[in-house]
């Protein structure tokens, strides 16, 4: 219950599984393994350790077997996974290669970099999803389009206008969500790399070129700085979120609104049952486009009050992200497919 | 990811296996079944239905297997769980038994006197918690409390207090608490019946004494009407669960700011490591309860927003509580575990 | 444009004298005034300071000529207002009194106590408009009470009910909040008196018996510590203006659904004009409790994140509180007001 | 007291007399005129209304004395004040005139390309502040940036720093937020013009070209739509003016740490007083610029709940912005200003 994604039945009306596994705690783990393979490899490359060396310490980061329940319980004492992820490692690599492992970076550069590589998958599938329902949206324009409408404006009968003109202000703004989020990525999607405060001072001269090997590797941008404390990205994904599943809750509120008997100006198939009125046909996905829309406008709020992220590196305020952002990123997500579904049951849109 | 009270290793620091217990399917599940019980009971008990009829069918509403994968696919339609168990419960009980089970009420009867069981256990586990953390309290003032600490006002030092003094401010809010917990139990702990569009018109002229019946078995309050819209109580409970995290998170800010070097008011055992610095010993558990603090802050809003509750049912208002209310439950159950941590690491406290 | 309540034109529709009077500077200027005068007096009836000097004294600060501008130049600067306001009662007061006048309080004393003061009328003025609304809107349900309404769930027509059922769901809440209001006020409404560390201790001996007799006199709660950084009951001040205001956005949003052309269950009276339809009577005031509602349960959010009031007085926490409280006021001031109006306009209630 | 930025004294630490020029009725009734009067120009261009009239109709709106009070008052009816604009408009025409006035436009059209043309001012006034604050800290980073400062993670001493170091986490997300301006630009800075059910169908054959001629005449964009009730660009622009303030949210937040005794990293001229201590010095402005970022970042999910906007028209998400916006727009260009006085009062910055 706590969980509403992934709740025993909840999940099958809020659950989005692609979200679910980008989101999982062994994609993540599979992240932060990568981040750490892609710096000692990086750390061989620019001549601070042996190639020797690293290449053997990058094998072993990847094949280390991870402990899952002891990565948790340490959790709870650290507040992060890395030290004991890092012990970890370690205790499967030969000693000798010990400090080809970790020595330089810190937890924020594998945590915060491992987060975008998920970004970067996730956003792909939000674009695509994006994309899927802009093409139904015009498919409904073109079925539709001509029909007549009531206008309505301030819940009132204005004045006739067309299917169409509705429907445009259901898809224009997800183009302009498109052209935001390629805005958007350039600035997310980077490494963060910093070590202990944020300097690069712990990984020597080479931490530049260290950076500029990473961000290469993993195909992410290579800012000049960690952005440890700089959280506006964040923030900025977060509000993107919630145009995206806002610009959808208007699409519900409106299917809501038109499905109305005495206003007819939409016919959904199926539709949910009533527990006491066999006759109802509930647009149950109109109401959850609202519900998530609503929903991660109150989390934005959230994430902008973690951007007061102090000095070298906030505990709270980071803490807060992780509370929020995958939220968002699941609630958005399941909007997308939401509204699929919704448009998927249109058998007739238009005034009768 | 998505779920950090049960996330692989942020479950460690973030989850609250008592609150994940009582907030779980399972649990939720046998609250629904219960009520579907005490119903079917309680028609029989009025005469509306035999009373042999009621004690077979009461029974077989308990044995009744549910399969919730069955219960998710139906809700994902539905946008409900119950009419899904009710065929399921019907499927398992004799075809003369069916019009004895949920007929006259409704989804909404079900799953919000469901939530209100769960509460109540919910409520006596934070109760206990908080009667616990004030007496740590009073036992950390008691041994500390004439000690000096230099007071801090607008962040700066102003004039010498004592640590009683300050201890009195984490304290006192939290006796208040209490008091409005009690006063707010039997607001929120009532039963909702009400039927399909929440008058107990369907129930016939027994409408009311079947719900003293249920109210007396379940022992909770009896409104004489449902309150399928009217959600106060619940935005009262999540101002209050907001009240109570806020006053930890005052509590665990103080300790972040008494724990910096230079200021020394406090000294802690433990500490959490860092993966780059092996002198560091972060004060985890004052971020954290900063953190669920300021979480609950922003999900307040989410819970108000819900009071928009349309007509007789919304849907999208009511889904936008199952979204949030078991997440601040969630959080305020851990932040009163999470500050009797806090406080059994204290080695010292005030001024060195 | 940036203070809707007392805008240029849109004051006129948000706007609230009662509460803009209440709020206004001038009376929140009288109430820091009697605060200190009560103070003094206090400081002369134990015995710390000469009767003749506090009787003096107390005359001098009630007719000390207060400049505004300097007052505001000042608080620029400090941040709050009471220093310079305490220097410009001194500049009228004979040399001889100086030390009678402030002394041993802290401007938190004197601006949290001022604000109680003025919650005091506040809460009165709102109790006794959600008795009035109360009035009315069982005076509608006398009237119109037994005629017939479709009962309408996920906005979905479901089954008939009667206008009293539903107007119950808007006045059940109501009646309600006077109870909350009761319980609160005693919590609320409390001399705050501490000095600079909120300990009393720069009151010498006479702390206590200064704040009984100015609780006494000032006709308020009287709790045996100054609640500089306790600040639950203001938090529980905004919830239950959200509440109310909450509870407000319901009735407003039912009605702008039951006046749908197609629903027609409601027929108001007057109704807002349209630039370009001289058709349309838009049911304004049911928008704006929706909107005044929806605006509160943002608001309540801040609030509840300003209780991280860090340890004996919070700069930052405080302001947020000064930002945000007034405008909650207002907005349920407004709110009781508006919907007695929409209440006033209704010419027909129940379907035809 | 409910309007912060002008109240009586605390305007002078909360208010910026530019946003309230800009944001006053006065500056917004001159806009909304100029809306008319180049769409009267524009009607006469495209042959829609003979030349001669629409030059006449043009100056003869400009000359309208407008009586404010008799617009508030229609405002309260109406809840928009363009019906009554246009009446007092029409009252000093010659009738002859009246159908070349605002025939074709709705009053969403007019309130919102007003707000453009004011946020086209104002975004430019921020754009030169945030210019001007990345000037100086690039002179405070010039003077003091080889210092040592104690880097602090976690609100713990972590490893040494320079003062470079800091300063560069403060003006770096500076920078990127003049891009975010210039990327948002063209997206808000927008032509709504779509009449009463915002299809342009009421103007005839020629909506697409008076548009051309109004927004080139007005110097904003031209979209092919009007924007009624596709609310992103005033959601973006929302969190656009809560990263700038949580960015400075996030400098405050740092200094407020610094200036601690027993940390002084940062010593500061001036300070605010206190009524109580002789000795403090609260570093006022740096409380303020944390309480601007946590109330933007409470506000920022009112607008973001307020993209949900009904149909061709909402009331209460359209009133929802008008509450929220302007004062997230004076908050920001607050912050900009009192991080620029908090700069100018650096005496020394780095560790002793």
């Amino acid at each position: 219950m706590s969980d509403i994604f992934s709740h025993g039945w909840l999940g099958g009306l809020f659950g989005d599984p692609d979200m679910a596994r980008l989101l999982s705690a062994e994609y993540q783990l599979a992240a932060m393994i990568r981040v750490e393979q892609v710096y000692t490899t990086a750390l061989g490359e620019v001549g601070q350790i042996p190639k020797d060396a690293a290449r053997a310490a990058a094998d072993a980061i990847l094949v280390a077997p991870i402990d899952m329940k002891a990565l948790s319980d340490a959790a709870a004492r650290d507040g992060i996974p890395v030290p004991d992820l890092v012990r970890q490692i370690k205790a499967h690599a030969p000693e000798g290669l010990h400090h080809t492992i970790h020595t330089g970076m810190t937890t924020q550069d594998v945590v915060d970099t491992s987060l975008v590589l998920i970004l970067k998958d996730i956003l792909d599938v939000l674009d695509s999803r994006l994309a899927d329902l802009i093409a139904a949206l015009e498919k409904i324009r073109a079925e539709y389009g001509k029909l007549p409408l009531m206008g309505q404006t301030w819940m009132q009968a204005a004045l006739p206008i067309t299917v169409a003109d509705r429907v445009s202000t259901w898809v224009t703004p997800l183009k302009d969500h498109q052209l935001r989020l390629a805005e958007m990525r350039p600035r997310l999607l980077r490494l963060s790399l910093g070590g202990p405060v944020g300097t690069r001072a712990q990984m020597g001269e080479y931490g530049d070129t260290i950076a500029t090997n990473m961000a290469c590797a993993l195909e992410i941008g290579n800012p000049d700085k960690a952005w440890h404390t700089t959280r506006a990205p964040i923030a900025e994904l977060a509000s993107w979120l919630s145009l995206v599943s806002g610009a959808l809750g208007k699409l519900g509120q409106d299917v809501a609104l038109m499905a109305q008997q005495g206003i007819d100006a939409i016919e959904l198939r199926g539709g949910g049952a009533s527990s006491a009125m066999g006759h109802k046909k509930n647009p149950i996905v109109a109401h959850l486009l609202v519900a998530l829309a609503r929903f991660n406008a109150a989390q934005v709020s959230g994430v902008h009050q973690a951007l007061l992220h102090e000095q070298e590196r906030s505990g709270a305020a980071w803490m807060l992200e992780w509370m929020i952002l995958p939220q968002m990123l699941q609630t958005t997500g399941r909007s997308l497919i939401a509204a699929g579904e919704l448009l998927s049951h249109v058998k007739r849109i238009g005034d009768r």
